[in-house]
């Protein structure tokens, strides 16, 4: 692979057996001087190296941690090294020097700094091993996602997420002054990947969307990252459940086999393969939390609580704790939701994994005349929704498909208790900066 | 591959020796009736596929082009047909009826056709070969524009687009109503990427941005999609140049390769390596168009025209009609940039491409006390910035980037003249749906 930089060598590109001079930049990652001798361990984008130099020689550069050089110098194997090397300073340039006073150190162990120093101080808090992990495991995540959906024949497609109105009746909308009208933030690209599958029968999209939530909870966010699947021709919700198992058991067993490393800093186990999940009726749900938990105050939706509990019972039976929950309420979902039965039951699922939702998905009602009468129950006008409507009459498939928050994910995956640990720059109810 | 539905058969997976009942689902795509017998050209997302029944058996269902059906039959050797195979209906299932009166046909040549009905009508125009081959080429330069980077140690990001003011000054924002508060709608992820740096030293973003553009042309959006770079330990804005030149150069050989069929149909020749992609510096490019076609009124930037004619002399001088223009005057640049030498130049770059500007890229400046006095020499306020410059005291490298626009890089490619063409919902001045 090229760099851009010709004379620039990765650390990563340096072994014991690398001969010549060699250009390395990075960070000061630590710094130790014993008397006549200075080790400084550099760090870049790549891995770690310690360069040696004669103190003398480096002293006059008042190296600190942090600050971010180039050193020409010279591989020599050695057998204490971890990597089998280091690195004998030619000369030294100082590129840009970090501040006097850090909050922390890139080498530290952040456990005990709090989330907002954390969240502050960004770019520090990426160059550390633990923070930085949760990013380069999410970026994982998001390439998984997307081959696998690659593989099986979907298409990548990019949607508005500025909209005249809202998918879901039109509460929670962020309003945007466009230009002499008033315009919103989609709260999910729904009709669009629907009216896509129209087109090209299987589509996912990875973008953000947008909440108006009033409250700022640990699991809320008002911007996130909604990885959205959507695909035509199914029988039923079963199907939709079915692709999401295939789906993050593919992601999952990419993650143990290329990340696992850094997984095992995270979770006891690896990740589970989901093909056993099991797919659980919302009544035998709400039966399951009364004889176990004497729960009796859910009726229409699951709570946090409802979601531990339900993964709880389903590590019991299955061995791993998560659950599909199919069969809500029609009235507690969106008015496109396919019913299931004629019972009042939706074609609609969620996933719990680990305790919390991480996704809605379900079969979609695909008639026009259907779409009517749904939103007419609801006592909604369908002339407010007719351009989406008029989509159902050139040729629409049944069809179903869910999202999956990539937060979420990310969080359920590296077991991290705030949803705010897996967003560089989260934004909620009250943060708006950095 | 798992397919979801255990009985469905993809169209690409039949052939001409399969043996057994398979079981496609699809839309009508022509319709033949030839006496006793009929012609049912199904489409799916893999293929298509002509599908036989005596017209007796089929009649009842007043079939239509579009709509949305199932064939159970069996695959029969046919030579008379391109794929090998015709399959001879058993069963057919009506899923879904199109409309009676659609505004065109998915087999239809959809060039006569306005952009305003394709727009209108996007799920059908999306199952037309031609508009469906503009998206899936995207679709196809994302994914090699991640993979490119992700090959290259560059690591994938997301950050937030609802920000409390703009990276350039503050014009040209949509704002937002953030509960009791004002946001905007981010520009560009400008200061988040190059925090981020410091971070991971390589980094990519694909995402929304937002320019409240009061004019509507054929090349200009309220909202586009931005592929973004930044990176770290940069010598100057040529080590950017060249990483822009392999990275682009990656994707049109992968692009040649994997879709050279469908690009044959866009453009007379296949994709150009960009490795030769000249640089030109900006005062030397105004000379040029003053002796080669007069141009006097250029002073600061280039204009369209500017564009094209500079791509004209390229072509003309290196073979393929696109180049890099080296810096532009620095006063007319963000104060974050760079500046090339002492005469008020700018280490700032756009990437002109037949005919085009698709890339603005440079370094930027890296130095906490560099990026005040850049604010100062422009009257603005430092403190303004203040949350963005803390993080150069964090361990800033030097550092530049690049963004390419998703939209206009897949009309060059295809050769469309509407950025519109590129975008499956666009927005602009006057469009807010569908």
């Amino acid at each position: 692979m090229a760099t851009t930089s010709p004379y620039r060598t990765f650390i990563q590109d340096i072994s014991a057996s690398s001969t010549g001079e060699v250009l390395l930049r990075g960070w000061v990652y630590r710094l130790r001087v014993l008397g006549k001798t200075s080790f400084i361990i550099l760090r870049d984008c790549s891995g770690v190296a310690q360069c040696v130099a004669a103190t003398e020689a480096v002293q006059d550069y008042r190296l600190k941690v942090e600050d971010v050089v180039e050193v020409r110098g010279v591989a020599r194997a050695d057998r204490r090294s971890k990597v089998g090397f280091e690195i004998h300073i030619l000369t030294l340039r100082m590129l840009n020097r970090a501040g006097q006073v850090l909050p922390f150190r890139s080498a530290d162990n952040v456990e005990g700094i709090g989330l907002e120093t954390l969240l502050h101080f960004r770019p520090l808090a990426l160059r550390t091993e633990s923070v930085g992990d949760v990013f380069r495991i999410q970026a994982a995540l998001l390439s998984c996602f997307r081959d696998a959906l690659n593989r099986r024949r979907f298409t990548e497609i990019v949607t508005s997420k500025i909209v005249s109105g809202g998918t879901e009746g039109g509460s929670n909308l962020f309003e945007i002054k466009y230009f002499e009208r008033v315009a919103y933030l989609a709260q999910s690209p729904q009709f669009y990947k629907e009216q896509s599958v129209a087109g090209f029968e299987r589509v996912y999209e990875t973008g953000h969307v947008y909440r108006a939530e009033p409250h700022a909870s640990s699991r809320h966010l008002t911007e996130y990252y909604s990885l959205d699947v959507e695909f035509g021709f199914i029988e039923g919700p079963e199907d939709v459940i079915q692709l999401e198992r295939e789906l993050l058991t593919d992601i999952f067993q990419s993650l143990n086999s290329r990340h696992g490393e850094t997984l095992s800093k995270y979770r006891g186990e690896p990740l589970p393969s989901m093909l056993e999940a099991p797919c659980w009726e919302f009544s035998s749900c709400l039966e399951m939390l009364r004889s176990n938990y004497g729960r009796t105050d859910l009726v229409d939706d699951l709570d946090p609580e409802g979601e531990r509990q339900l993964c709880e019972l389903a590590k019991r039976e299955s061995g791993f704790p998560a659950l599909f929950v199919l069969g809500f309420p029609l009235s507690a979902r969106p008015f496109y939701t396919a019913p299931r039965g004629a019972e009042g039951a939706a074609s609609s699922f969620d996933l719990l994994f680990q305790g919390i939702e991480i996704t809605t998905g379900g079969q979609r009602l695909h008639r026009r005349e259907d779409l009517e009468a749904a939103l007419l129950s609801r006592s909604i006008d369908p002339t407010t929704f007719e351009s989406h409507l008029e989509m159902f009459e050139l040729g629409m498939p049944p069809h179903g498909g869910f999202a999956i928050g990539l937060e979420r994910l990310t969080c359920q995956v590296l077991n991290l208790p705030n949803v705010r640990q897996a967003v560089l720059y989260p934004r909620d109810r009250d943060r708006l900066t950095p």
